[in-house]
C-alpha cells in the first residue's frame, strides 16, 4: 500500500487545485487586501473571520458564503449529489464555527448537463433534509463553467466566538480527527489505496454543528479547519496576537488514517478539507469540555497551547519540528 | 442610424446570452421547480418572489443572491468597475423592489487577470461606497471562468411587498423609463448609433431604492423589472392569480430612446436589464403616489391595470395587440 509522503521531503498535495506560484499567491493577497478595505462594518469581522454577524434587533444572525469550482474543489467525476453534500457542508462548517444554527441558505447555480443538474438538485435536497433546512433563494444562470456558491445563514443564541479571542494560557483543541480528507482524496487519485471511510469524509464532511452550538460559550476562539490544521491554527494565532505551540504526536488520528498513512503528520496537519473544530479555551474548562465531548460522542484532543508571543511552533514529543514550507491550502478568504 | 427592429418581425436579442432552445428552457423550468420542492420555510416564498424574508424578532430580514457570469451577463470587454457596479445594483434592486434598505453583501468572487480584479475591486469600493454599504464577507476562488456571486441583505422598516398581492382592480405602475438598457447593449453591439445615455443605462443601473422604500406601504404587489417588462408583468399576474391588461403606448419611453428607436415599443418591452419598479396598488393610492413621484424626481407612469382573469393581454391606442413569441429574458430564477 502507497504511504504518504514523509514529512519534509514533498509537499502535501492541495485540495486538488494546482498549486500557484508565489506571484499569484501575493497578487491575490492583495486582492483580497483591497476587499479588506471595502469591509468597514465591524458585522463584517474585517474578513478575518469565518463569517460575518449581523446584530439584528436582540439576536445575531452569522452569514457565510463559499464557493466550489469543478476542478479546483471537486473532481469532475464525483457525484453531483455529493457536490451538493460538500457545498452544504463547507458553509454549515462556517456556522457551526460560530456556534450558530443553521437557519436557511441561498444557492447560486451554474447549469450544465441536464442529468447532472437533476442529480445536484437531488442532492441538495438530501443534504437540506439531513440538516432540517429550506432553499431561501438564488439564481441560476447560463455560464461557461461551474462555479457553485452558497449562502448560508445561521441563527446565535449567544455570543459568537471569533478566530481573535484566544489568550496565552488558554488551551488548544480540535474535535475529531485530522487528515482523513486529504487521505480520502489521495485515495480517490489512486495515491494511496481505497478507503471507503477517508474517500467518506472527502466527499461527505460533517459539519460540526451541535458541537459548535454548545462550544461557544465555552471556548475564547473557535474557526473551522477547513484549509489545514497548521495554516488555520497559524490563522487564529495572528488573529489573536499571541503564539501557538501544538504538539504534533497529540494530533488526533483516526484507524482508517493510520492504516493508510502511518504516523505521517505533517501530511495530516497540512491537507485540508476536515472540517473539524479548532478552538482555544481557558484551562479552568477542561472538565466541561470533556463532559461535552462524552455527551455529543465526539473527541475533543489537547493538541497545544496560546502562548505569549507569535507564530506557530511544532513540537513532536516535545522536540522542536521546523515547521514545513506549506502550512496548507493558501487559496481564499 | 439604424432603427431597432419592427414589432414582431424578429426577436429583440436577449441580454447576450444566445437564445436556448426550447428543450433547454423546459430542462432548466423542470431543475427550478426541484428546487422549488426544496423552499419548504414561508421565508422563501417559494422562490417566486424577487428576495427571501426573514423575520428575525421584530425586524424583517430581505436576502437575495443574483449571478452574472462573462458572456452571458456582461460583455469581456466591459469595464471591470463596470461590472462590480452592476453586481451590487442588480441585487440591490431586487431589496428596492422588497421596500429593504440594503445593510450589507457578500461577495463570490473568482480570481482571474490580476489587473481586471484590480479595477473590480476599485469598482465595488465604489458601488458600495455609492450605496454606504460595507462587504461582510464571501469567498475567492481559482475558476476556470469569470461567475461573480453577490449575496445582498436587506432591513425592510414594514410589510414586505410580494409580487402575489396584486387585485383585480388595481392600477398596474412602472418607474422611469423603460427599454434604455437593451437598447444601450445594442449600441455596445453596433446596432444603434452610440449613445452615452442609453449605454449608462445598460452599465450602470440605478436600483430604485428610496422608491423602493417608500412605495412598500402603498402597493400592493411589487417586483423589479429585469428580465423584460413584458415577462415581468407576466410573472405578477401569474403570482396574484389576476391578469393584466397593459397599454403598450402608455410605457414610459426616454428620449434617448426615442431619438435611437423611435417608437418601437416590442422592442422596449421585451428588453431586460431595466432595474426599475413594476408595481400594482389600489386606484385611491393614485394622489399618494404621484406626490411621492413628484418629491422623487423620478416618473411613475400607470401602464395597465389588473383584472379577473389569466395572463397578459396587450393593446395599443385601445387596439389589441398580440404578444410577441418572447416576452424578455427567460433565464434564470
Amino acid at each position: 500500500m502507497p504511504k504518504c509522503p514523509s514529512p519534509m521531503l514533498r509537499m502535501v498535495p492541495l485540495p486538488i487545485a494546482s498549486r500557484q506560484g508565489e506571484k499569484a499567491v501575493s497578487t491575490e493577497s492583495a486582492f483580497i487586501d483591497s476587499l479588506r478595505a471595502l469591509a468597514t462594518d465591524p458585522a463584517a469581522r474585517g474578513l478575518l473571520d469565518d463569517a460575518a454577524v449581523l446584530e439584528v434587533g436582540d439576536e445575531r444572525l452569522v452569514l457565510t458564503h463559499d464557493m466550489i469550482a469543478e476542478g479546483v474543489h471537486y473532481l469532475p467525476d464525483d457525484p453531483p449529489a455529493d457536490v451538493a453534500w460538500k457545498l452544504v457542508a463547507v458553509n454549515l462548517s462556517d456556522l457551526a464555527a460560530k456556534g450558530a444554527r443553521p437557519v436557511g441558505v441561498l444557492l447560486g447555480f451554474t447549469l450544465g448537463e441536464a442529468e447532472w443538474d437533476r442529480a445536484f438538485a437531488q442532492g441538495l435536497g438530501a443534504a437540506l433534509a439531513a440538516f432540517r433546512l429550506s432553499l431561501l433563494g438564488g439564481d441560476t444562470v447560463a455560464a461557461p463553467a461551474r462555479v457553485l456558491g452558497l449562502t448560508a445563514i445561521g441563527r446565535a443564541a449567544g455570543p459568537v466566538p471569533s478566530r481573535s479571542g484566544a489568550k496565552p494560557g488558554d488551551l488548544l483543541w480540535v474535535s475529531g480527527t485530522i487528515g482523513d480528507a486529504g487521505a480520502g482524496l489521495k485515495a480517490l487519485r489512486g495515491e494511496l489505496a481505497p478507503s471507503s471511510a477517508l474517500i467518506e469524509r472527502y466527499r461527505n464532511p460533517r459539519p460540526r454543528l451541535e458541537a459548535g452550538e454548545r462550544l461557544a460559550p465555552l471556548v475564547s476562539a473557535m474557526m473551522d479547519v477547513s484549509d489545514g490544521l497548521l495554516i488555520d491554527a497559524h490563522r487564529l494565532a495572528t488573529a489573536s496576537a499571541c503564539g501557538i505551540d501544538l504538539a504534533l504526536d497529540s494530533v488526533p488520528l483516526s484507524e482508517a488514517y493510520l492504516a493508510a498513512c502511518g504516523e505521517d503528520r505533517i501530511a495530516a496537519v497540512t491537507a485540508g478539507d476536515d472540517y473539524e473544530l479548532l478552538f482555544a479555551a481557558a484551562p479552568d474548562t477542561v472538565p466541561a469540555l470533556l463532559a461535552l465531548a462524552e455527551q455529543l460522542g465526539l473527541p475533543f484532543t489537547r493538541i497545544g497551547a496560546c502562548v505569549q508571543g507569535a507564530g506557530l511552533m511544532l513540537s513532536d514529543h516535545g522536540a522542536p519540528v521546523p515547521l514545513p514550507p506549506s502550512l496548507g491550502f493558501e487559496h481564499g478568504t
